[in-house]
């Protein structure tokens, strides 16, 4: 078997076969197949797709190229949440301690932040002490015990993803709707948990800009996983304003905390009660939506899911007394208000502007090795919808260095759009769910 | 500037800057650019295709990637002759000579044979003694003495034609017009002509297969070669079945030398009269064509062509006593006839099948680096339109092993059809022409 001829059969609009896919994929990661034929292929790949069986097969394979953690010891159903990126998105570390206080283990393999978006493991290390390295005897441990953990992904989970990721990342092949769900799932699935709901975001502040792309890639994850052997629900959210009122680790920790004593704002609770109800759905401890919906509530309500929170700073070795006393939290030496320059009402936000603003107040990384100062960011004073009188905050931003405040202060005049129409009722964030009980 | 960006900018569509063309090429000669972008942006430029401006500035920058070869101080006008390559295609050898005993220089940077088609260094390299790897200096040198000089691509020209090519022969980005063009033109530029014909084959035995292609090909190198600056013709010729009689190296200079002494093949010949006819109108010593094939004709018949191969030969190194003497040159020690099946009329014949043929025989190469057998390869006995009874000679090959025989064998077979129709009058080779004074 030649790459070049699996290269030009893809060119050509032919469907791969099982062998030649585990051929590219086997050879990717033993560095048989040199790295300007598998990009060739990518490029293919762009233009002519993959049909759904070539996307299961391509899955399977990158998945099967490392380790796979087997969680069946645990017994029950182990559900994981996993959003494809947004700004200001703390759902995961509200939902993990919620749906684990209703009796459903939560084993969350998270990311870092690249670009405008934020990442749970970055939220997490603001809390002093927390540890995301855990080794897979440990995740084991904390999952069993305080019912969800959280760590980073295990260099050893799906290597090929790794390898084609670095090189989609620098040729023009990332935004490829077959090649993001196997990148997706082939983790996922390694990962051992049994089902998962996938916040497939759309909008300006997501990586996919327009919803028909994002219903092809919800449609996609969800038959792909299924194929695979898995519970899969997508619920597409909107991402073209940032989800709560804060944006940057530490900052957006505090809303965390927030909501999970019942303050949280509207919009994170909406997103975070129905991608919960939908785990709790596909775990089987609710018979539909509504039950699942109250439990939730319920839990929420009561302190269990502050509780779990609690519970598992102090199993990832984090200062839980820490989080008891948010006064003396570290704040950052400049704090500006950006104030807006006009009257009227908010119209919309652009979220990926204020992500990437958050981003040079030192919030998030431009490149994989840059480091995060975990104070800064944005608090936002008015959001869409919002009557504004000239002068008023638009937000707060927050930065170690009065340079970075600068360099940000232009993006959050770019991303209010202020006139002077009321507009109407705020829609919903939910758009779509696809999959699994939906 | 970032590769990366301009990979996505051709991958959507858009027209590319001179800088961005230039800061792939010069990152692609310096190892600045790495091969893996370099192959996602050749597939995005197959897919794509790029503008008229683009492949002029692409050309002009892989030209200028290397040395340019200066004949100025020759005086007159210098043609060269291209083909894109065919099976039993030994047109250069005639011409060269035959050009060039009209007046016109012609100096001729010819290739090897590559896949299932012959290269015209082969067939040189054939005559004893003959040397294809001259200096500038000698190339010159045997330019002014004898009308035309044929060596081999110097390795400073063009650099990046060479890793681009090698890239594409991996990547499956081999068929692209616009490459393809850019490629040709841009050593036929750096190597100092003022003109050229380009005989672009079409049919079973060349690289484009279909004739549309074909046209595609002749128009972007007629504009792309006139926006350089050069005078470009191309003749669209069929490639159906082999020119002549004759298939590897020896064996078809034996069949060059017939055509220098008046008694070619007639395909042969028709092919070679008008890539002639169009050398001697773009050097401007005829007026026309039919004034430039009268003398073409005229000085073939007078011996002044055959008179200029023999001076070539002695000038190059080679041996002219081994030219007059063809009794005395080496033959395979196998020669086999394959035996028609059926009778009838040869209704067409597979020239893709043909060569491969050849090349098994030992007449081509598989690998860049392969060896060759100077004697090995295929005398034809029928061509399409001749009758047939079963039991007569199709071919008879050659070749220095039995098992080399039996393995080309079933090749023959398969590239012969044979119907009970005689099939109506013999088209002619040339299909269409394209480019100045045509």
């Amino acid at each position: 078997m030649r790459a070049v001829d699996i290269i030009v059969k893809k060119r050509n609009g032919q469907e791969l076969l099982n062998s030649e896919i585990r051929f590219i994929i086997d050879g990717l990661v033993k560095g048989e197949v040199p790295d300007y034929q598998v990009s060739a292929l990518l490029m293919a790949i762009y233009f002519n797709g993959m049909t759904k069986k070539e996307v299961s097969i391509l899955t399977q394979a990158m998945k099967e190229s490392g380790d796979s953690i087997d969680l069946s010891g645990l017994g029950g159903m182990k559900i994981d949440k996993h959003s494809t990126g947004g700004v200001g998105d703390k759902v995961s570390l509200v939902i993990a301690p919620l749906v684990a206080s209703c009796g459903v283990k939560v084993p969350m393999m998270a990311g870092r932040g690249l670009g405008h978006t934020g990442g749970t493991l970055d939220k997490c290390e603001s809390i002093p002490g927390y540890n995301i390295n855990l080794t897979p005897g440990q995740f084991m441990e904390v999952l069993a015990k305080g019912g969800y953990a959280i760590m980073g992904q295990s260099s050893t989970i799906a290597p090929a993803d790794r390898f084609m990721y670095a090189l989609r990342d620098v040729t023009g092949t990332v935004e490829s709707i077959p090649l993001i769900t196997a990148s997706i799932l082939s983790k996922k699935c390694a990962e051992g948990a049994d089902g998962f709901v996938f916040d497939v975001k759309t909008g300006s502040g997501a990586f996919m800009k327009d919803s028909e792309n994002a219903e092809s890639l919800a449609l996609l994850l969800a038959e792909t996983g299924k194929e695979l052997g898995k519970r899969v629900c997508c619920v597409i959210t909107d991402m073209d304003e940032p989800l709560g009122y804060t944006v940057g680790n530490l900052l957006e920790v505090a809303e965390v905390i927030d909501c999970l004593k019942g303050q949280g704002p509207a919009d994170v609770m909406e997103v975070t009660f129905c991608l919960a109800s939908h785990m709790l759905l596909l775990a089987g401890v609710a018979k539909n939506l509504k039950q699942a919906e109250d439990l939730c509530k319920n839990r929420l309500s009561g302190g269990d899911a502050w509780n779990k929170f609690v519970e598992n700073v102090s199993l990832q070795g984090g200062n839980t007394a820490f989080l008891q006393d948010r006064v003396k939290w570290p704040v950052s030496p400049y704090r500006v208000p950006v104030k807006s320059l006009s009257s009227g009402f908010v119209q919309k936000m652009d979220a990926y502007k204020i992500g990437i603003a958050a981003c040079l107040l030192g919030a998030g990384r431009a490149q994989k090795d840059d480091s995060i100062d975990p104070c800064a960011g944005i608090v936002i004073k008015k959001k869409t919808g919002d009557a504004i009188v000239k002068g008023d905050d638009l937000v707060l931003l927050h930065a170690n260095e009065k340079e970075k405040i600068k360099t940000a202060e232009p993006l959050i005049h770019e991303a209010f759009i202020i006139g002077e129409k009321k507009p109407g009722r705020k829609k919903s964030r939910i758009i779509q769910k696809i999959g699994e009980g939906c």
